[in-house]
């Protein structure tokens, strides 16, 4: 890298992301050619709690409309050569029959959404399991596809509680630190997630789960994803899981998407390094959230929609940084003089 | 914007690009598909105070570096389907003969770079005048061209010496202020950079080069160009005065660009509107120019090499920006229920 023809760390974090990515592949030329988004969809039975604008309906309308391309993911995963596959990992609509023959999506469904969390854990721990292998098959799907470099995104109405509520769970926040305005609600929603959250932390806190080895210790990644978490979140941690396993870069979208991470670092920190984190949302816990994870994201630019939007901004700026490393000229081939001494 | 199927405003600046593209173009369908970025050249007399960590004729080298394909700018801008436009505004050099046949290589040289400002003005008002003029020409071009989105970048072997005069002159930034590392200099350089600024604003701020209406006044942006600016940089500011002219979006990448608005807001305020500030140099001064200009930048991710490099990783965003605007549904079109009531 200080062979190239700039002065030597003049390209910043791009001159380290190039670095990161050329380790992970153990390769001096990395390659992020070819890129894909998974955004995965999950209902939510909290949302019955009131913590939505939305119905939670758009939840699988959302999903026709990333199948039919006119999503804000669609456009923008066109736009910087990225493919997207949508999975459905447990939302509440019957899908018509046509859409078998669709070959991006994937018809997963762990359950017609989560249970309500204020009542019952959200998933069972086989539920949890099953939720997370949909994750991992993605993973393998991009191996065998060749697919080098994976994001992950979702779609679930009500998931910034669930996502609220492991974050405070796994990371000690309080329920105001960790719930914000998600799709805009008002302040008596506002109120109600942050009840909600408070609710579902002390309730959990005490009752466990399940007691084997697995599920019980209250810092457990799982056993909160159990309790708290989503169907959506679940297979997205599956994905980092499986990520940091097979050393394939993964590109974290906004914070539901950094909640899955909270729990797939709980349950195994190595899988840190493969994560990239793609942007600051300005959903307002998620800033915290990256602190507390001592990350750094790429982008910064109040988005707060989800989908992958923020991963498909950032994917395009990874690849242009290992390109710093496959492409540029060295101060030798292209007979540039260097510095007149070595600098401090 | 609003009717798009999103939550309203969760795509933060990207919305708020993707307007600011549409008014300048007056079109609801804003585009930004035809990318060109131009790379200006200009030698420093300055530089024979030994502001710089590197010689002199790394200016001219890196020109043919751009030519030949092997620099940052043209591995980004290959990346973000950019065009360069390579400008000699007055690089002290001559060019073998079959560069004349090089169609993205413009020789407008001014002179063979700018007079040591120590000693004299950097350049006459009439030598001014005429790299105003070589970044107009550019500007005309790119419109005879059907570019859509035009960006600045630069290189000049002692320019951030000159860009820290400028910025200290029309904003009022002491010389510490102003005054950074540049490619990486050590301690005895960045003091002998600040006297040189010192010194500089000093002695232009009472020597007036020419009493004329149009280049006396203090905080007169052509006035301190004469003075201390560049040949590389009176010609970004020539070409952000067009673009203001034409309405055409402009992408202003790092703290040498950022100088130039400076003078070209200084010469004609209403610039502003078409301009785009692509990144936060990792260069000290740029972040507090920028917030002096009153102006966020779109990305921060440590640069500090210029060329343009800045310019060609934010160019992409902007355009995916106005996609937004293009490409996506509307809840009508989609059948996407909407919020269930009206949020503050």
């Amino acid at each position: 890298m200080d062979r190239k023809t700039k002065p030597p760390g003049s390209l910043g974090r791009l001159e380290k992301l190039a670095l990161r990515v050329a380790k992970i592949q153990q390769d001096l030329n990395p390659r992020l050619a070819r890129k894909r988004i998974c955004v995965y969809a999950g209902s939510h039975g909290v949302a019955q709690e009131g913590v939505s604008a939305y119905p939670t309906e758009v939840t699988a309308q959302m999903v026709f409309n990333f199948l039919s391309g006119g999503a804000a993911i669609n456009v923008l995963a066109r736009h910087g050569g990225i493919e997207v596959h949508v999975i459905d990992a447990g939302v509440d609509a019957v899908w018509p029959g046509d859409l078998v023959n669709e070959p991006r999506f994937y018809q997963r469904k762990v359950r017609s959404g989560t249970r309500n969390f204020m009542r019952e854990p959200a998933m069972t721990p086989v539920e949890c399991e099953a939720a997370l292998e949909i994750g991992r098959e993605q993973v393998r799907i991009a191996r065998a596809d060749g697919i080098d470099l994976i994001g992950i995104g979702e779609m679930g109405i009500g998931n910034t509680t669930s996502a609220a509520a492991l974050v405070a769970a796994l990371l000690g926040f309080s329920a105001e630190e960790a719930v914000g305005r998600g799709t805009g609600v008002n302040d008596a929603v506002l109120a109600q997630k942050i009840s909600v959250v408070i609710t579902a932390v002390e309730k959990y806190k005490t009752a466990v789960v399940d007691s084997t080895a697995d599920h019980h210790p209250a810092d457990n990644g799982l056993y909160w994803l159990s309790c708290v978490g989503g169907f959506e979140i679940a297979a997205m941690t599956g994905t980092i899981l499986e990520a940091g396993k097979q050393r394939l870069p993964i590109v974290i979208d906004g914070f539901i998407a950094t909640a899955a991470a909270v729990a797939a670092f709980a349950i195994d920190p190595s899988t840190r390094e493969v994560c990239f984190f793609s942007h600051r949302s300005d959903e307002q816990a998620h800033g915290k959230t990256l602190a507390a994870l001592g990350v750094e994201p790429l982008l910064d630019l109040g988005l707060r929609l989800g989908e992958g939007t923020g991963a498909a901004l950032a994917m395009p700026i990874l690849e242009a940084a290992t390109k710093i490393l496959c492409e540029m000229a060295t101060f030798d081939s292209a007979g540039i003089s260097e510095a007149v001494k070595a600098e401090a």
